[in-house]
């Protein structure tokens, strides 16, 4: 059995609920809005958002009708952000499909991605889930704010580890800690513990989101290359930045130099990934990503033993492991 | 006394307090979003959906606090749409201003919409006034839908007055409608009175409308010509369905294949422009905006007299004779 579907095992059956939950919040009588949604539905990703709100509910209870609310809710803010991102990052390409931009450009892209985002957001409005609506809420406020601070720091390309964590903890790790906190919220009206499981979640999702950005640097896919996206955009991410951090002033600027230049070619950025490579940035990316991962493993091993605590711990280890 | 001086008589002080509660709900300490939200601020409208708000709840009770949040709300949420707009209709002009779009790019003005656009709906989940929020939510999810069915149906160009009046309905007049039915909310309890004023200002806002679709075919600003830009994205607006209705099927064909032409000359869009005059199209989409400015107007004047409701009548009849 694939580890992931491992994981999936104590909440199979409410995964499978989930689909029809979540296609019928993407649905629309307005044409081509339904059309749109559609083709979204069918591109859906791994959803691994809604196993974490899913297993965070098992954990501390017995999954309900108010878990997959709270489950929907969060997959639209998630798949809100990444019709947006294609925007911004004019991307042509998600999941190996068009993107939305690609097939209905930027017009239809932004405004369907609005719609999304309102309807993630009013979903639990309309059932009076407020408590559930302050949480994705703050969500919201973090991701908008994350990706902003991202662009403001990459074009000065002034950004220290300290920066670098604020980023990725409000761009990234605040819908997965969401995610945890709702799926708790969920089944118990402990506050403590929502609040507990939401910063367990803060931890998944930093290490969920270095591990993204060591992918920048590592051989993969069908070329075996990397694939430098986030060298050709100027985002200095952490492999990059313990490089930096361990240079001297000349070497400093030679590496601001190449990373500031437009329309880099394939050999500028094959420069700067063995750089990082040689000079141990994805060792040291590596073990900071293991060290959240495991500040997050080792606050869920303070629950008792089941099944779901297992299948969280999987699940921090599976997105530190992936392969893509 | 300029007319809208005169209309903004009676709420004076609280258009006046509004400015800096508005200006605070755009603040951020994220550096390159609290930049952009000034810059944002400093070129504000006419705010007109205040207007609205504050007149409503003048109409029916003492104007407080939760007017403003009202207010705030409902001006932060017509933001959103401005700056997503640009992106939309790839404007590089705002109000004589350039636009977010043009001096920041596509990519912040997705984000910072996005930010504005959660704002708009969170501010009055801060302060659980959950009555609010379900007023503008529905709101929200209109204006993006009212936005795609006219990109879907101008593409296509399948219009009739039907689906113009439900495009115009969701996408300009549920923000006025809403505006008038929040600050009677933020007065009185009575639902009854609430959903009445909405009615009143969904055809105050269709109005409204047809008064911008007007402007498309009018001499206006200092070049003294047509902008034609609907006619430039092949938006067919009331002035133009009239002429369409009254042309045999050759005439038509024609219109519609002039319409259709990518990049227009002057000499195209001027050619519409004539027809659309010469048709009779200003007048029967002017006849049309007073039916429902009228309505508007004698659903008022079912209210006792007052200085609000004079106001109120006298927006409507700015919103319907105004010169930009």
């Amino acid at each position: 059995m694939a580890i992931i579907d491992k994981i999936r095992s104590p909440i199979n059956k409410e995964l499978k609920d989930f689909e029809p939950y979540f296609k019928n919040s993407l649905k629309s009588d307005v044409p081509l809005l339904g059309t749109i949604l559609n083709y979204i539905y069918r591109t859906k990703g791994k959803q691994l958002r809604p196993m974490f709100v899913f297993l965070s509910a098992r954990l501390h209870g017995e999954i309900n009708e108010n878990s997959q609310l709270a489950a929907c809710s969060v997959e639209l803010l998630h798949t809100a952000t990444l019709v947006h991102d294609d925007v911004v990052d004019e991307s042509y390409e998600r999941r190996g499909f068009f993107s939305v931009k690609a097939l209905w450009r930027n017009k239809l892209a932004v405004l369907v991605g609005d719609y999304i985002l309102a309807k993630g957001l009013l979903l639990t409005l309309e059932k009076k889930c407020y408590s559930f609506l302050h949480l994705t809420s703050r969500a919201v406020e973090d991701m908008s704010e994350g990706e902003i601070l991202q662009m403001k720091k990459s074009r000065k390309l002034d950004i220290d580890d300290e920066t670098y964590f604020e980023i990725i903890r409000k761009k990234t790790a605040s819908l997965i800690a969401t995610s945890m906190a709702i799926g708790t919220a969920s089944v118990t009206d402990d506050e403590a513990l929502v609040e507990k499981m939401y910063r367990i979640g803060q931890n998944a999702g930093i290490a969920f989101q270095i591990k993204d950005d060591i992918f920048d640097y590592q051989e993969k896919g069908i070329i075996g290359k990397p694939t430098g996206n986030d060298i050709k955009e100027k985002k200095i991410t952490l492999p990059l930045l313990h490089v930096l951090k361990n240079s001297d002033a000349g070497e400093k600027r030679r590496i601001l130099r190449l990373i500031k230049r437009k329309n880099k070619n394939s050999a500028t950025v094959r420069e700067l990934v063995n750089l990082v490579v040689e000079k141990g940035g994805i060792e040291y990316a590596t073990q900071k990503m293991q060290e959240f991962k495991d500040k997050a493993v080792n606050a869920l091993k303070e629950f008792p033993e089941s099944e779901a605590r297992e299948s969280l711990i999987e699940l921090m280890n599976y997105i530190t492991t992936r392969k893509k």
